[in-house]
């Protein structure tokens, strides 16, 4: 399945503080949808507001990147916290966020979860039901950023929340479709060619090469890039312009 | 100058995670506006929504107590943040409260600082044209809850965001009106019949006996309650009746 | 296995900044160990400082309750922490802990895991490793008051740190002398009578009446007492009280 | 008065968790003394216990550096802490950094305050105080890095703890040998040039020339190096490479 458009979409506003770690500024200027830092694992007030105004200017849309409460670990850490701190604290985020982005002239868009609580939505459907009932406790009925198939996906669709697939061009997949885990060796591909080459194929073919070799169905609305490491925004760059040169629409989601 | 009506005002919801301070079940069913807090000085996910919950279930006024970022300090210790940063913390703050009063079918009705930011911006000016900054970026031009002729009641004042004027019967004034600092003998009253009386008077005759013994005008719409001390409801509830016998109207301000 | 001797173990200095959870007056006068929380779930800095005088001047033993970072949580909700954090967190803990000890006079005699951390290193060897590598890099090879049989015990006797045995006198055991889940019914007792029943049978005749109603031995040193429940005082006061009835010598461990 | 040997100081360890801020393996080999990070202002646990095996393994003495519990501000923001809670967080601070010193085969070999503290205990004497006891409780005797002249110095003084003066090479200093307050303007000198000519200068004369033109003496038993800026590496390497020329020692004060 193929799409005659795609989003692109990254983590910004990751400093706290004295600290920065997204080029925000830069990102700002290829992305099409911003997953911004709500002061759980990253993202002070000030930041916030800057990275919504920002935003707001450029036409870029506005995601609550929604975390465990955790700033020493950046939100990397699995946690047990029970469904019902979840639910809040999901909601707390959206709200905190959606002030800045309302001052910019604009709306928090949607939503998706950060690191550890990404990866434990995949399969925990305890976490899972707590990240969606967050999310319709701060009202609107925000999509979710989610992986397809995941049990976030599920959960969402239960109760009628709309759901936006996205895919990891640098992220090893499996035969089936799902992410190879960051542990084994492999799962995280670092040539910049084939990043670009393995985008492209994604929004023009709906497929990517599986570890094993085999092309693979991948199913996507939106393309993560990463914006915290050394080479990203150039690489972002060379992903969007190569999708615009194979006659791909980089827009974000309706 | 007198008023028809009297608003009760007590601080809510200041544990955070395991920890409790105020009975907020008991003090909502006796104050008619909660100054909620908003995790910065006290206040989890969890214990916003819940109390958010209870209050609008009761019909009692939502406010955001907003406060320095400073748990351990209970947000008592004054801090030198620079504008652009208080500004942003006070929105922030509103705009998670402002989730969970939505979802429970109502909306942040004001705001108010708490804590060594409320004593601050009583002087400060800079500070106060923050927090009213913070409270203009949140948008919704919220009045603020605060005391009469403070550098904050002036800033509010500037942009045409409205105040209502507060008095605590439990604390000492001075020949000209101003509260006498805690650091004086005196300061605060702790006789129940002296704190009971003085609330009626300040209702009815717009008066207190001063730390001197003349009566001052001291002009308030809302009345403040203090909730984390023992024996807090009971004397909440008794300047509640007595004010009614006196035929004052106990209700929120307009 | 009979003990001459048992110490009672309780969790103190579990408020942070305005906060108060544990009655340490009262229960530093019934406990021979005292489990200082040391900020990372629980402890502000003047509380440790606090409880480490008073139980210097009692002669109860000082103890580091070593947690997760999480304040919001209390250091309940299990948390992937890697293990060099863990193990460099532990030892921040401890040390912490140390100079306070040291300034009434004391030191710092042992390590008790709190919370999730205590039942997550009961099973998980990496995490429980990671305990001892903290306890170690602490120095001074400072025993770990844990659950006999647990992963932490097993870490600590394979290089050589001593560990000391403990019971709970309100918790249900299984038929294998492990603890019953708390999500279990009757997983804890409430009954003060049983409670203190227990005590006195743990530690006259090493055994307790498992869930199923067979004694099962439970080898302890010392017993834990609870601190954070209304009536826990009075509580560690009868099991003290049996406990010297019975002819045992309430004393802290070795 | 010149001194035969300067001792070169710089804050490191000021990352916290997924951020980092400053080079501490570049700048471990050109410094004599480290003001690492006590997790307060930044500085988490691995962090730390990176910093003390490095520093011990090249020679470089290790200080704490303590700060206000403020990592939203970098602990940049003057706080009203009571006394009490300021002396038992420096202690704090001290015993967390003691333990990964100590793990390195070193110790803790003086205190430095950070930021808004060390600017506060220039003048406020109750703070100053506050810091002193603070150090007098991790016990030790340590010397306090700080501005001579200062409160801090004289707090330091009248309890027999020893005090190390500090000068700053890239501050324009005042014709009475105080320090251009930040907010005005030409109070930071940023030519590498003139910041190591300075260098030199205090060194070899211990003198400055101050912000009118006038050369002022400047006593200083060690000069502090910034390592959070860019250029800050290269820059110490020069200060150094110059006093060394110069004929002057560089080494850590004894």
């Amino acid at each position: 399945m193929t799409w005659a458009s795609m989003d692109l979409n990254a983590d910004l506003g990751e400093g706290f503080g004295r600290w920065r770690l997204t080029d925000d500024e830069q990102l700002l200027s290829v992305v099409t949808s911003a997953n911004v830092a709500c002061g759980f694992h990253a993202g002070d007030a000030v930041t916030m507001r800057r990275v919504c105004a920002l935003a707001a200017e450029r036409g870029v849309r506005i995601g609550a990147q929604v975390s465990y409460r955790d700033l020493a670990g950046f939100g990397r850490r699995a946690m047990d916290v029970p469904p019902d701190e979840l639910a809040a604290e999901v909601a707390y985020q959206i709200g905190a966020l959606e002030v800045f982005a309302r001052a910019a002239g604009a709306a928090v868009a949607y939503v998706k979860p950060h690191g550890a609580l990404y990866n434990r939505v995949v399969r925990d459907g305890v976490q899972a039901r707590a990240v969606v009932e967050g999310v319709l406790l701060a009202g609107g009925g925000l999509p979710l950023l989610c992986l397809p198939g995941s049990a976030l996906h599920r959960s969402a669709g239960e109760v009628g929340l709309p759901v936006v697939a996205e895919a990891f061009a640098d992220r090893a997949y499996t035969a089936d479709g799902t992410l190879v885990p960051r542990t084994e060796e492999g799962a995280v591909l670092h040539d910049p060619a084939e990043v670009v080459e393995r985008s492209v194929a994604i929004a023009r073919s709906g497929t990517v090469t599986s570890h094993g070799g085999r092309p693979v169905p991948v199913r996507a609305r939106s393309l993560c890039v990463h914006g915290d490491t050394p080479g990203a925004v150039e690489l972002a760059r060379r992903v969007r312009a190569a999708l615009e040169d194979a006659g791909v629409r980089v827009e974000a989601f309706a």
